[in-house]
């Protein structure tokens, strides 16, 4: 309806007393109780719908009025639309044929936990505008460090502490800000040209981003190349052999992201060696354990971070691996006094005792943002809902059907296992010789090289696959190589959906090869 | 349980079998039905809780496990803590006696939005990771900035377009780095410390902080005084004066924020004339409408953002005051193509052929982090459930209340309101000449000033009204003056939740007035 042009009726307009209260609490029983059994429906029949969604670009405009309602509308027609409209145009993340990207890792405790922070809706700048919201993240953040053995350092039942965030962009702003600061208020602000931070070319872009943020001049984010032979990891001498050039330039060395777990193919960084090397420099070593740090509750798996006691911060995505739903990174602080010294603000507002007896935590000075949500409760919800030992088995498992899938590959000799593989997510292709004859003609054609043909013919591969609905996978491109990622994560995944993907893959590529 | 020194048993460890089903719809179903009747019973119960939560710093450490568990606990005994341990720790933004801070709007149709993102749970960073996530937002985006009736220029259907965020802080962060680099790809990257952003001494910390995060030099970070008489709002003036100077020392005028309802007492910046300043200057100009935003949807209060034609950007909290729940602030951009610029990243795994046919909108460019909720829902459902009218009737409601309790606070003779009132916010105080007979007690001992006095006596009242637990009320200081600010906007307050407030006020005053 048209708000613009049509107005509303005088009688509205005069009556000042809102006609109905928004959270009456039968309303909110009713209406909630609809939408529980909506998504346990959901849940029930997500193996229906096609994983990535197929609509076009722009497909809901046109299922849209141009103007909001003037007038309410029932929850039935609502929820009526979103199933006909929404749902359509939804990308499954939850569905146990999904196997893009990095799993969005769902359950019943991280919904309740989102359920009963939203419900209470309190906003937990500080200490004293909910003690219980501040004082549950520290209490779970150092079970959770305790239940990856992360170094004392690193707890506030030693001399740090953690903090809840949203995503590791956060985290990688929030220490990349501390490391500047630290290292201005050395060398002088006027020299913030001068700052070095170093990634390998397998980082997550979030680094880059951060840096440009916070002022590092483009000049001097230092990309350092990785190797196939050595799988994509960055090399503790290409490293120092950097920082040297640099240092012999008369530039700062400030910040160096260590990843666990990269995002094209999982590559395990050597943390203790590069941290040695960063030490001898006094950088900020921050590890990026988004996807993989979850499973290091394992302790078959905990050698990979083996050496993050010399880091200075430590996070993962609780989201991608641990249950808890979007959005829940923990980040874990050697140093927390040099985040608060660069983040922390004075409000006269905000001004309470319980801050100036310094005897709490106030987490606004831990963040970018004032203003934060009650993500402890999704935390302590997952650990105690399922328990740590059930967790770590839950990882296992899907570590085993990727071993699973991984050895399907293996058996197909048209297919290669790319890199080797780490944990849950398994890098493959067509070989260049299987797309040989393919390849021929193109090379007749168009002079093509046998590595471009099957970059071509494995992209052709996935868009194939994925265009089916059946299952969802997503690419890299490492060396020059396009591969398919088969992620594994998904909590509905199970072993028979990961032995029908791969069945799945080999029909298609029978299709391609034999077209 | 100690998991660290006991390990676990060897038979879990053998198994590799995930033995539970984190998504089983069933258990999903049952435990999701339980946390709904728990929370409408805490809404139907809320006026029993002490509003502000009067626990001690530590008090939760006492009461939990130093380890996280094991074994998998019950949520009958989950949600039984969180009654006994966590809800007393809680303040209760929710109650109809919280008129603290600015309100956190929460209500039945905000709720049901962010249980459905929850639950599907989709990461929304581009068009294609969940279309329906992008599309959605574009549209609501649009809906609300035409009921705001924003210039085409903000909207989609224009040549600008929204985008949903966690908090103003990010917004302020965003725009902020977007003006920077507009700047130094006209003066040099390696100018930075020249930039000068201006705001006044009521602005949002939050300014300040993201200046500091961008590499803002803090010596060009420029704080204008306001002043009572012109009920502390930032002057065209003001503004001119200071920038002529900067320019005349070589500095470069950057970025303005200008406040449509200031934190401490809801000022509202002259947008208009603010913008031509800065205009003539070539600066950014962004809208800070956090809390009053909202209520421009009205006609009659749309006047206080005339002139936001002439701003680059505008944001208001829809988790203020407008029932989405925390979190969600709405942010317009006249250019998003300079935001864009500023924050878009590449990456080989998140490429794809709608990104590539610029048809679509790829919000991770919008915004700090990659990944995203699907806040969209939120926007959509409060929209549709209460329609434009009913939203409009609601604010005016919480406005009415508040020349309610004004009109109560003028009619006691040693109170007085201390700066006119704009919404829905009432900034008052004792008077001094009603604390003269304490201040002359005091004059005697220590020599205090009446005004002294009257701001260790307000203190006082407001720490004995929250000590009561009875209501919430925070405070501001504005000119040296120490004001209770009584800010109306909780979904569940009604008049006479404002008139026993009002009540309660005189009585502590009178307790204190006469000890």
């Amino acid at each position: 309806m048209d708000t613009q042009r049509t107005g509303y009726p005088a009688r509205l307009q005069a009556n000042h007393t809102f006609i109905m209260n928004p959270l009456d609490p039968k309303e909110f029983r009713r209406q909630g109780h609809m939408i529980i059994d909506f998504l346990a429906d959901y849940y029930q029949n997500i193996g229906n719908y096609p994983v990535l969604s197929q609509v076009e670009p722009g497909y809901l405009r046109n299922l849209t009025p141009d103007f909001a309602p003037l007038n309410p509308e029932p929850i039935e027609t609502i929820l009526q639309d979103f199933q006909q409209h929404i749902v359509p145009g939804i990308t499954h993340w939850q569905s146990p044929n999904y196997f893009a990207y990095f799993p969005s890792s769902g359950s019943t405790a991280g919904f309740l936990g989102e359920m009963l922070s939203t419900g209470f809706n309190l906003v937990g700048f500080n200490w004293l505008s909910s003690p219980a919201a501040t004082e549950l993240e520290s209490v779970v953040m150092d079970w959770l460090g305790q239940v990856l053995k992360l170094p004392k350092a690193f707890l506030f039942s030693g001399s740090g502490g953690g903090v809840l965030l949203g995503t590791t962009c956060e985290a990688i702003l929030v220490t990349l800000v501390a490391a500047r600061d630290k290292m201005l208020s050395r060398i002088g602000r006027e020299n913030i040209c001068e700052l070095v931070v170093y990634v390998s070319d397998q980082t997550h872009c979030a680094v880059q981003k951060a840096a440009h943020i916070i002022g590092i001049h483009p000049k001097n984010f230092r990309v350092i190349k990785t190797m196939k032979s050595t799988s994509f990891t960055l090399l503790p001498e290409s490293l120092l052999s950097a920082i040297q050039t640099d240092v012999q330039n008369g530039l700062v060395p400030c910040y160096l992201c260590v990843t666990v777990g990269t995002t094209s193919t999982t590559a395990i960084d050597p943390l203790g060696p590069l941290c040695k090397v960063a030490k001898k420099y006094g950088m900020w070593v921050h590890v990026d354990a988004a996807y993989a740090g979850s499973v290091c509750i394992c302790p078959e798996f905990r050698h990979l971070i083996d050496g993050v006691e010399d880091a200075n911060s430590f996070s993962l995505n609780a989201h991608k691996w641990f249950l808890t739903n979007l959005d829940c990174c923990c980040l874990w602080l050697k140093d927390p006094a040099s985040v608060i010294k660069s983040l922390s603000t004075h409000s006269v507002y905000l001004e309470n005792s319980a801050t100036d007896s310094k005897q709490v935590v106030d987490y606004k000075d831990w963040q970018i943002t004032l203003s934060r949500r009650f993500r402890a409760l999704k935390v302590w919800l997952v650990l105690r809902s399922y328990g740590v030992a059930n967790l770590r088995n839950f990882l296992r498992s899907h570590v085993e059907m990727a071993k699973t899938f991984e050895e399907l590959v293996r058996r197909d000799k048209r297919f290669e296992i790319f890199v080797p593989r780490n944990l849950s997510v398994v890098c493959f292709r067509l070989l260049p010789s299987a797309v040989a004859k393919i390849g021929n003609g193109k090379v007749q054609n168009g002079g093509f090289k046998n590595e471009d043909v099957a970059n071509e013919i494995n992209r052709r591969l996935l868009d194939s696959i994925n265009g089916s609905g059946t299952v969802y996978m997503t690419h890299a491109i490492v060396g020059g190589v396009f591969v398919i990622r088969c992620a594994i994560g998904a909590t509905l995944t199970d072993t028979k959906h990961v032995i029908m993907a791969w069945k799945l893959v080999q029909e298609h590529a029978y299709a391609i090869l034999n077209y």
